[in-house]
């Protein structure tokens, strides 16, 4: 059985749990979390969050990238979130490698040339979690109002803690 | 208190229960789940996954991006995932705009002129998915041998129905 299949499976056992709901479109807290892909993290539990409270945002690092500003856009202009928390974690896998052999070993690998792609490794987390809120601040796509918040993430105990600008 | 002080007390309680773990950065089941930022799905839970078992990304409409591409290529080349799943829902938001009036939009409320960027919006969930899975098969930088699935997540059920190519 893929794990496709096993997740289809476990989806079902999960319906029967969920039952009807019929929460609203527009998320009941305002927030909006960027945060990393990371399988540690699991975000609705380490948060508190139940079904229908806050978007969701994960990349690889829970980097601010462009396609990060237009999904943010979408859930500021479209669904009312006025709130964002850029939370990053320990032992990221943005923490594995650099640019310059990344770029070099999928050359080789692939047979891609991706020599003008920054893939945004970092070695910092507090840093990190400065310079992707700092873009928020910065990017004129975000109205000055919405309150900007940062955090680790410690994958081993699961606790956050804060970052200030 | 700030939703975000919320979050943080919440998360002392989702410590206790926690405890100390050291999971590894590779996910369990090499599989990267795409999917959208929409409150009203927590992927863990929908999916049955534990701690350390997958990748979860998401953006605005679970859209396979430029910015995906490069969280996946990082999923796959530094940690061993070789499964992808597309899964898109019911009641998006992505489905609530589209790109010429939005664009309008913006240009009024925030004095921003973003006339060349899609925001990525669609109609047909099914064909949103399809649209996707066929981005990732056709990316260069995604191998031809990662396993591929789709399907649809109702946001008022909780179940998942696949969505064959």
């Amino acid at each position: 059985m893929s794990y496709f299949e096993q997740f289809m499976q476990a989806n079902q056992a999960y319906v029967a749990l969920h039952g009807q709901l019929n929460l609203p479109l527009k998320p009941k807290t305002r927030v909006a979390i960027v945060t990393c892909m990371d399988s540690r993290l699991h975000v609705a539990q380490a948060l508190g969050l139940a079904l229908g409270d806050a978007h969701i945002l994960r990349n690889a690092g829970g980097r601010v990238t462009e396609d990060m500003i237009r999904s943010l856009v979408i859930s500021q202009q479209q669904m009312g979130t006025r709130e964002i928390v850029v939370l990053h974690h320990t032992d990221c896998g943005a923490q594995t490698f650099e640019n310059g052999p990344f770029q070099e070993y999928l050359k080789e690998e692939l047979g891609v040339d991706v020599s003008d792609q920054d893939f945004l490794p970092f070695q910092d987390i507090e840093e990190s979690v400065r310079e992707d809120m700092q873009l928020l601040i910065e990017s004129p796509l975000i109205p000055d109002d919405v309150i900007i918040s940062g955090a680790i993430y410690d994958v081993d105990t699961g606790s956050m803690t804060v970052v200030e600008l």
